[in-house]
This record gives structure tokens, C-alpha cells and sequence, in this order.
């Protein structure tokens, strides 16, 4: 019934971002009868791709134009010739339509969307509309399992064929947060199975893959990784290129895009149960500057994981823990990497061991051993933590003896100080993560931020508060300015002396609070 | 504070639509400490223009590519260097963001919205949250009037600098509706201003500007529309290149994907705010296969519009119409122009001189003119109108004799039968619309449907129901498959009889009911 046409292929030399898109000209599209974002079906020998349309009005007539995405899956060459032809809209389209009419989605009808969202056959604007639709009119804890099981679904899954396994998540917005170094062999030391992957930093100025990367390589393919888990219990690796929810993938692009992540739940769970974890604990930081910013939100957060938890089969108990400053004194990958070597050595700053043990016992505790926490500090004092850390970090192909010396900071250093006598009465997060990201953190490992008080601590006029580090003097100069400007410490005796936190020039240069590594 | 970085330019031959898009690298962004989606300022000598990154993975480092909208916008050449710098998102973003969150916004706020979008500050992701939040939120009469305002301040105004200005709208959804021909002339006749703009098709088989352009040049300048209207008192001109509501196009767009049209009112409003209508009638076509089912959902429509009339000082007025089958008999550019035609000339379908005349009617009635419908009856009937569109069509540059034979029809044509006895009890508008377009309207102006029989008609099995007309044999036999499949007409003697009114195949081919033609 449809008309078909027969178009020559002009192959476009870039990639769409993943998006399947088609270029025809005006003439050419209203012959075809599609328009700017309807689909069509484009036949090459016996392959065929869905994309959508753009309209240009300079684009040669008969011709269509093909992204990188359309080429490769079409294995085609520029002037070979397709059939193509209207395609309808993807039928998951109007299950989107449905929710944003106010109806709640049955389980079948997100996983065609969640398919459809992997497959590339829902547009950007299409998704868009899909994420605003779920913050605006909420997610049941119905949909957010449907959801989650079809983000495993979409994508691969690593069998370690083992029970039970443990892993830990920490819902982020904390600079310095290295405790998966120190949790993850102390885990793997008890003898229990803790396979964890981890998230590079997107907005933060180090995800825990970042950090790993200056112990081992974190880039490994699922059967290296069953092999390192098999061998050592354990695996600290990069999540990314796994494709363990490869929904996530572009959800999290478009909610970056907004602002807002309706899909936090859904997309953490994916990921944790396409690893095949059955006891999760989820550490929840909260403080100002935190992602949750108060115990209330903190509670309510942990009410739906744990609510979650019992639908999808995953023990899951949450933490949640004091978010008000950096963890430890050192933000930036290298400089993090460091401080965890030491401490797992035996020579670290307190809030992190206190951080680390309290989630490991928790852990334990979740296996049925009393008093957990006791038994994580025996496994880190005792320096079986750190053999373990050895092994996993051989197993991964890194040097097994590293010191925390061999481990290269930024060569380029300069020291912030205080202007007055007083106690820290706070420091600010963001400002924190902004600093060591304007000193080249997370691309540049050496870069980051030392701090060399924290809060409560009394300092004299002239101390250093904090160092930045940096491998450019370019950027030096330029964490430095930023630095003078943000004054990421409030310094002073009493609560009511310094009122004024923050002035807001007449542009505002950092950007939005949303966090979006999971 | 910000990292400036000199990159060279690579153009990409395309437009994309509008959008300014800017292609980097994986590595390049990060450098520049931007991610997909985020904006750049791109500097070269003294012009700047803000893009919206797209990334890619197997683009060359240190180069930013970008479409034709940019660098038609900074007039560069390839590997020209320009400074790129990561630049804010634009405060709309918050206030869509407001929105979002339950808030509702005020005059400036949406200002800055509208503003945004025309420029293309805002990304499509980001107007399709805009869009999903209207939708799912609601839209209170102010911020409709302050969308109708923003939209008219950021377009081009037609002014004409005379009071009263009369038009007419139709909400559409009904094939074969050729009021305007009719009306314009009618009221221009009777020494009243109406510059009349209209659409094309986009998903309809004829706009009123494909109709009429089948008498006269319909694509004229600001300039030369405001010669016409001071000659004549009136014009029939595609507002499509007028630039009247800009915003609109690209909401239409979206909306077009998502199938939603929260924006139908401001979009209709902005348009006759901008040629500075003073007198309104709305004809809302109501009946099943039209945009609306229900006369209550008319008179909720009906009740808006005249609300948000004054709030902008245009007196609307609103007719709810008959809309359960075509007008006239004739759907298609040309059968449509021509049956217009004949109608003036005093030889047409009663419903559409009906039709005509009330509406006509009431705009007389608005003037303060007693007993409207008969004025626009004796103006029509006497020749008068005739003469009146002759003159307009003159003034547009067409030809003042033209005769309904001159209007060239396709010459390929074939039959649809009746397969028994009885009165037609329904006509499917859509499935009309669908063999019409099939046919090729309105790309092919001489395609269309000419129905025989119409609601109400008895007719006798072997009866032609209606003529398909199109230009190439191709299409003539698609449109006949499709009207054999599709069954528009339902013939009975009872309406219980025949129960069924449609059979769901396997794959639905037909499209969403949305029209956006507006």
C-alpha cells in the first residue's frame, strides 16, 4: 500500500550519538509522504533498519543520508541504492502516550519501550517526553521493577554462578569517596563473592573507576572478569562498556539534559542485578552539599530501595551517612588512589576506615555474622584487606606491589590558606569537586585537591586549608582563581557570626547539582 | 575561569534542521570539560553563536564540527580556528524546569522561553520536556495569553495599520473544507479588512493555501500582502514563509512526534494576533472522525477561546459545525479550488454555501450588521463575491478570468463502487483524508476525491461512491487498494444493522489522528 522509493546512499562521515537518523531532502521526504521525525524502513540486500527522518532543504534529491550508526548496520557504501519506505510509529510510542495521558504501564508494555529505547526506534524527543512524564506524574513501585528487569533484560549479564553475592552502592555526590577500595577487598578477604563494576566520572571529579585505574586496568571484559572474581572472590572494573543496562546509557543522557533522574531506582537495581547480586547495601551520603540533603529525604529514599529490594529478589539494607565534607583529604583520581593504598596500608584518615567498616559490617551483618563491623576492622587492621587488595589488583593485570608513592600526583602544586583565626564551620562539596575539576579532574589523573583541614578543626590565619594539584600550570592558575572566588570554607567560632554563605555574581558559572553517576 | 580552547572547523554539509549542533570528540569535550548536550560558545572574529554539543567518538581531536546553520551564522570556511568555550544553560531551562516541577510561570519567564526556542537555545529534548509538561500540567489562560503574546513578539507582524481587521479560523480536521474561498471574498465584498494567511497540508490532503493556489500565486511578501489587502480589502496568502509565530513552527514539530498539542491555542492566536485580527470567528468541526468528537468537547474549546480573547483584545467568536463527512464533495488542491470556484459562480454544494454563509454571517453580526447570514447570502448569490475574489485573485497575480475547467484535475481516474442497497449511514473522514493523500495530495495537486453520495443518500448496489483522481497510474492503483481495504463509506437501511464499523488488522498502517495543520 505504501509507496517504496529507491534512493541512493550518501554516507554521512560522523556518528549520530548512537541515534538511527536519515537525511532526506523536502522534495524527496514529500514524495516519500514522512516527514521531519516520522520513520522509515530502509531495505539493503536482506538487512533493514528503522531511522528517523530529518528534512533539509539543501540535501540532493534521491538521495538519502546515513550516519555512521546506519552504514555499519548496513555494511553500505556511498551510491549504492536502498528501498525505502514510510515506516508507522514504534507501538511503544503509545505506551508513552499512555502514562503521560495519566495511565500506569503494565510490565509488557515497558519493556517495549525499554526495547524499543535500546533498539534506537524512539527518538530523543520521544525519550524526553517518556523522562519528564515519570517525574512529572511519578513511578509506582510496580513500574520502577518492570523498568528495572527490563533494563536487565536489554542487556548483558554477568553469570558468576554463585550465591550469595554482595555488592555496595553509594548514590554519590561525596568528593573523595574511595571506600569501595577499602570495602571490596575486605569482602573479598571473608571469603564472600563481591564482584563490583563502578561508573567513570561524568560530572564528579572522580568515579571509583577513575580511581582503580591508578591500581590496575579497570577495562575488562565479562569473562576476565569472572575470572578475576573466581580467583580472588573480588574485582573492582569499570561498569561502562559492559552493556549491563545499556538503557541506562541513554536515559541518563537525557536526564542530564533536564536536570531531573525519574530513573535513579531502576537504573542502580539494573545494574545490580545484571551482576547478580542478592545482598546490596546502599550508602546514601546526606548533607548540604550531598545529593540528599536532608535525613528525611535520606529515609524516604531508603524506604523505596528497600521496598524495591523485596520485589526484585535483592536483600537490600541502605546507610545513611554524614555527607557534609569530603570523605578522607583527598579528591582527584590519583590522589584518591593514593589515600586508599595507605589506609588499606594502615595509614589513613579516620572518617574513611570509620565509613568503610561500618558498610563492610553491614554486609557481614546481612550474612548473619555478629557484629560485623568488628570483623571488617580486623580484616583491615590485620592486613589481610591489603593482601587481598594485592590480589585483586594482580588478577586485573596491575603491579601487585605498588606503593603509594608509585603513584604520580600532579607535579604542579599550590597552597590555599586561611585569611583568619577560627574553626571550619564548613565546607562546601561542590565548590570542592568544581576546584579539582578546574585543575583537569577526572581527565587528568594527577590532578586534584588535598585538603589539609576539615570541619571542626581549628586553624591560625596563614595555614593551608587545602592544595590544589594539577599536571599544567595553566590549570593551576586557573583552580587557583576559581578557588580565591568560590572560598570553598567558611572559617569562623561561632555558627552565628558568618551568615553569609554564598554571593551570586551576576552570572553564575557552576552548573546544575545533579549528580548523575550511579 | 573557564577553559577557552582554539579548535579548528570542520563543515559539515547539512543542516540540521534549524539546530545549532556542534560535533567534538570524546576527547575534545573533555578537555573542554563539556558532555553531550551541553552548550558552547563558538568565537570567530566578532560574531558568537551558542551550539548544543553532540559528541563522537571517531571525530578528529581539536576539530569542532558544524552544520550549515552555523557556519552560514559566523560566515567561516573549513579549518578556519575558532575559540570555543563550555557556556551556562540558558536560565529558560530553569523555568521549563519550573514548570516542570507543578509551578506555573510568569509573563517574563515564558518570554524568555519562546525567546529561546527561536533562537535555538533551547534543544529539542528540552522543548519536548516543555511540551510533555503543558501537556500533562495544564495551561492556565494567563500563561496562554503570555505564549500567545511571546510568540507574536518574537515573529514578524503584519501591519496594516486599518481597524476593524475581520478573519476566520477553522480548528480543522474536516476534508474538502474550502470555506475560506468563500468567505474572504464575501466579507471583503462587504468593505471589511480580512488578510487571510493560511497553512499547507501537513497531514491533511489540502491546506487552504494549496487550494488557492491553484488560482493565484499564494507565496507573497509582508510588502506585497499589505499592497493586495489596501487594493482589495482582502488576500488568501500561505503564512507558512511570513515568519508571523516562528516559536510555533518548532512547537508544531514536537508536537507532531509526540502527538500532543497543548499549544493548539496560543499557536492559532499568536497567528491572527500578528496580523492584527480585531474580530474572530473559530469554526470548531465536531463529529466523529474530526479533531473534535463531542459538542461538549466543542463548547469547552469554545469557552477558551472566547476567554482568551479578552485577555488579548481580539472579540472571538465560535461556531461548532456539522463534522461527520467532508465538505462539499470535492477533497484535493485542485477539485477543492475548483469546486470553490463553481460554488461563487453559483453553481455548488449546499453545505459548503451554508457553511459559508454562516460564518460570514456571524462576522457581519459582529460589525453590528443585522441579520448577517442573509448579507453574506445576497453578496454571495448576487455575484458580488465572484467579482470580489476575481479582484484578489488579480492582485495575487493569477488570472482574473479563470474558469473551474481551467483548474487542471488529475487525468487518471477510477471508481469505488457500492456493494449493495441502502443509505450511506456514515462516512470515515480519516480514511477519506488517507486515500486522498495516497492519491498524492497535496503534493499532487490534481489528485484527490470527488464523493458521489453523501450522508443520508440512498444509493443502489453498482452506484459510484466516489472518484479517485490522481497524475500517475502508480498511485491511482495504491489509492484503490487502499479504498478497497479501508471502506470509508458505511451503507445500511437501519442503524443497528451493521454493528461493525472497523476491523483492526495485524499492523494498523494508518497514523495518528493528531492534524497539526492549524
Amino acid at each position: 500500500m505504501r509507496i517504496h522509493m529507491k534512493l541512493k546512499v550518501k554516507l554521512l562521515d560522523i556518528q549520530a550519538g548512537g541515534r538511527r537518523i536519515a537525511i532526506l531532502d523536502d522534495e524527496t521526504a514529500s514524495v516519500l509522504g514522512v516527514h521531519s521525525s516520522d520513520r522509515v524502513k530502509i531495505n539493503y540486500k536482506n538487512k533493514q533498519v528503522i531511522a528517523i527522518v530529518n528534512t533539509a532543504s539543501n540535501f540532493p534529491h534521491n538521495y538519502i543520508g546515513v550516519y555512521k550508526e546506519i552504514s555499519k548496520m548496513l555494511s553500505i557504501q556511498s551510491d549504492e541504492i536502498v528501498e525505502v519506505q514510510y515506516a508507522p510509529v514504534p507501538e511503544s510510542l503509545s505506551y508513552v502516550q499512555e502514562k503521560l495521558n495519566g495511565e500506569s504501564l503494565q510490565e509488557n508494555k515497558i519493556k517495549a519501550i525499554v526495547k524499543d529505547v535500546v533498539e534506537h526506534h524512539l527518538s530523543d524527543v520521544e525519550i524526553a517526553a517518556f523522562i519528564t512524564t515519570l517525574h512529572i506524574r511519578g513511578i509506582s513501585l510496580d513500574e520502577i521493577k518492570a523498568l528495572s528487569k527490563a533494563m536487565v533484560e536489554t542487556g548483558q549479564i554477568l553469570n558468576l554462578n554463585k550465591k550469595p553475592i554482595l555488592d555496595k552502592h553509594s548514590i554519590g555526590g561525596i568528593p573523595g569517596d574511595k571506600t569501595t577500595i577499602l570495602i571490596t577487598p575486605i569482602i573479598a578477604a571473608a571469603g564472600f563473592t563481591i564482584p563490583k563494576t563502578s561508573s567513570r566520572a561524568v560530572t564528579s571529579p572522580a568515579g571509583t573507576a577513575d580511581r582503580v585505574e591508578n591500581l590496575c586496568p579497570v577495562n575488562l571484559s565479562v569473562e576476565e572478569i569472572i575470572k578475576v572474581v573466581n580467583k580472588t572472590n573480588g574485582c573492582m572494573v569499570w561498569g561502562g562498556a559492559l552493556e549491563l543496562a545499556p538503557a541506562d546509557d541513554i536515559f541518563i543522557q537525557v536526564e542530564y539534559s533536564l536536570g531531573i533522574d525519574p530513573l535513579l531506582l531502576p537504573s542502580i537495581i539494573s545494574k545490580k542485578k545484571a551482576i547478580g547480586a542478592t545482598h546490596l547495601v546502599v550508602d546514601i551520603p546526606t548533607g548540604r552539599g550531598a545529593k540528599i540533603k536532608t535525613i528525611g529525604e535520606a529515609h524516604a529514599l531508603a524506604q523505596d530501595f528497600l521496598e524495591l529490594g523485596k520485589g526484585l529478589a535483592i536483600d537490600i539494607q541502605c546507610a545513611v551517612t554524614f555527607g557534609e565534607q569530603p570523605l578522607g583529604y583527598a579528591v582527584g583520581p590519583a590522589l584518591e588512589a593514593k589515600e586508599a593504598l595507605e589506609t588499606i596500608m594502615g595509614d589513613g584518615p579516620k572518617d574513611l576506615q570509620e565509613k568503610a567498616t561500618d558498610l563492610a559490617g553491614m554486609l557481614f551483618e546481612m550474612m548473619g555474622i555478629k557484629d560485623g563491623k568488628e570483623k571488617a576492622k580486623k580484616i583491615l587492621y590485620s592486613g589481610k584487606a591489603e593482601r587481598k587488595l594485592r590480589e585483586i589488583i594482580e588478577a586485573q593485570g596491575g603491579n601487585p606491589r605498588i606503593k603509594p608513592d608509585d603513584i604520580k600526583i600532579g607535579d604542579k602544586c599550590a597552597e590555599i590558606k586561611a585569611d583568619k583565626n577560627g574553626k571550619i564551620l564548613w565546607i562546601n562539596n561542590q565548590y570542592i569537586a568544581q576546584i579539582a575539576r578546574n585543575a583537569g579532574a577526572p581527565k587528568e589523573k594527577g590532578a586534584g585537591i588535598k585538603l589539609k583541614a576539615k570541619l571542626g578543626e581549628r586553624v591560625k590565619r596563614g595555614d593551608t586549608l587545602f592544595e590544589v594539584y594539577t599536571e599544567r600550570n595553566t590549570k593551576l592558575e586557573s583552580a587557583l582563581k576559581l578557588a580565591e572566588r568560590l572560598q570553598p570554607f567558611g572559617i569562623g567560632e561561632r555558627w552565628d557570626e558568618q551568615m553569609l554563605i554564598d554571593k551570586i555574581p551576576t552570572e553564575i558559572t557552576h552548573r546544575k547539582v545533579l549528580s548523575i553517576e550511579r
